[in-house]
């Protein structure tokens, strides 16, 4: 965030650029009163009363065209597959299952009915994965960018529910799976990197849809280990923040013990980035991060099954500050965010 | 829709563009499979069932820049109102109150952050006025036009649930307020018609923001006295072709009885347009169209409070089809769609 703006207005003139996701987040969600949720903005999904068994858990998010993915690149069936599971991911962090999904589609008028089709098919095959009900929609028009946005509800007993708000100092840090994988994938087919094969063959191999870890997640907080959780959308060291600055805490992250898989580490190498700067600024992962007690570790391997479930680092207290520890043993503030949208 | 096209492919070639919006919605729904919705794609709302005494009622629709709105003609408070109240309006048109909202903003980056402010205080109004809570959204870039997509959750108790499949012949069909205003404003505004500034000046005294019908809907729905119901999106041809359709019946509509208020009258005289195409086929007046029993116009009137209800047809058995009683006292087809989006 750009703080050499002039600010006699509080920042009104600014742009959305200039603002920033995160900032422009902050501002807009001060305008919106509370309201009854249970939890309302500010967590990956909302938490809501409607009066069954379980909380109801809502969450919206949106592709656009050449922000999120790009027509040249990517297939019409990878799009609605991934504009479902980014959401359903976010019902999984907070400990719930998924129940139904709302699409919304804006479409350039010349894109062809088959095109379209593909993308629903991809929709449609990623919600019979997660057991997700497809229960409405709409399509417009728009000229330009082709735009999906995707609602998912789920629902998660209400004494499960986990927030990112329960973090306390002395908890460990765990994430699933391996980080930095999207970013690498998405750096390589960026520019023209199609002489380099071996690191294109390499990029071939990085998944192009996220698994939302739904089963990880309801284990977790069934079994009552998660003490806050979130899904990695932003790059860690901006969901590390978002977590701390939910539980009032401060973070330590070990760079050597980051899950970066052998074909990221590839793709950085080529690209002369850093992997470790991949994980922590990449985004996309849409692998959890979960804050758990020191005694809880081997409860959470067990809840885990065949998912990696990796200890990288600890909860502290909010004036120790958001640290990594880099390989060579330093100590250096966590970047100041990680991937945006503007 | 264009039936000319090579249909080799079964359509899969065609543009969306030359499916039309309900040609496109129909193909889509063709793709998704059943769901344990209690009712899935198709009505103005999905109805579910997640455990509470009330059906959960579930509604997501987007206002695209330059197609439902023109920055140089509409306030952003102007957009952010409408882009909820016409997700009220479906919530209403179930029988059903709405509860929550999620938002979602597809943000051109130069966009100022006071405009999107704007837009926020527009939707946190109409949330306000409607008892919605605004409970969760997200903020993207694009490089193209503005989008705002909204989802509505609602409730409604489960034998108060009003669909577009109840209409039975014998009928009668009523609407509330007056129809063709939206789209006279809307007509008004397009191109140069400020040296008329008469007509200009009765635009402007049409409403710029539709008001939901969660009241009179509400009452007409634990009255038992709606059969079916659906709010007028797509102008009233095309809003009654989906309750036909739904209903398996026809309609007869009386051209001289369409509530058209005497400014839309003004209007569409200075447009050189039909009043009665307006209502027919203008589209975005997010009244309510319902289908009581002849014995209950007295108990509807009652309901309807202060709020206009006009009976304007009849419903009849399918095999009559769908017909336009004009002022002269013809017999028509009633036009073969409203308004589209493509």
């Amino acid at each position: 965030l750009r703080d050499d703006v002039n600010e006699v207005d509080g920042g009104s003139s600014r742009s959305v650029r200039d603002l920033g996701e995160f900032g422009l987040i902050d501002r807009l969600a001060g305008l919106v009163p509370g309201s009854t949720a249970v939890v309302g903005i500010g967590d990956d999904a909302a938490v809501l009363d409607v009066g069954g068994a379980d909380y109801l858990l809502a969450t919206i998010d949106m592709l656009v065209e050449n922000v999120h993915f790009d027509l040249q690149d990517t297939e019409p069936r990878i799009i609605g597959r991934r504009a479902l599971a980014i959401n359903v991911s976010d019902i999984a962090a907070m400990g719930g299952e998924p129940s139904f999904a709302l699409i919304s589609l804006a479409l350039p008028p010349s894109c062809s009915a088959r095109f379209i089709e593909d993308i629903y098919e991809g929709l449609v095959l990623e919600a019979a994965l997660t057991t997700t009900g497809i229960v409405g929609g709409n399509v417009t028009r728009i000229s330009g960018p082709l735009c999906i946005d995707v609602t998912v509800l789920g629902r998660v007993p209400r004494d499960e529910v986990v927030l990112r708000s329960g973090a306390r100092p002395g908890d460990v840090l765990v994430v699933t799976g391996s980080l930095g994988a999207a970013a690498a994938r998405r750096e390589a087919r960026v520019g023209d990197h199609t002489a380099d094969a071996a690191m294109m063959a390499a990029a071939d191999r990085l998944p192009a849809i996220p698994v939302p870890r739904v089963t990880v997640a309801r284990r977790l907080a069934s079994g009552r280990i998660a003490r806050a959780m979130l899904d990695l959308s932003d790059g860690l060291a901006g969901d590390v923040r978002h977590l701390c600055r939910a539980s009032n805490v401060g973070a330590v992250l070990r760079a050597d013990r980051l899950p970066i898989s052998a074909t990221t580490r590839t793709i950085a190498a080529a690209l002369g980035v850093s992997p470790v700067s991949l994980a922590l600024s990449g985004g996309e992962d849409y692998e959890l991060l979960i804050a758990i007690s020191p005694h809880d570790v081997e409860r959470a391997q067990d809840a885990a099954g065949a998912v990696p479930l990796t200890q990288i680092g600890e909860v502290v207290s909010q004036i120790s500050g958001m640290i990594l520890l880099t390989d060579s043993g330093e100590r250096e503030e966590l970047p100041p965010s990680g991937w945006t949208h503007f």
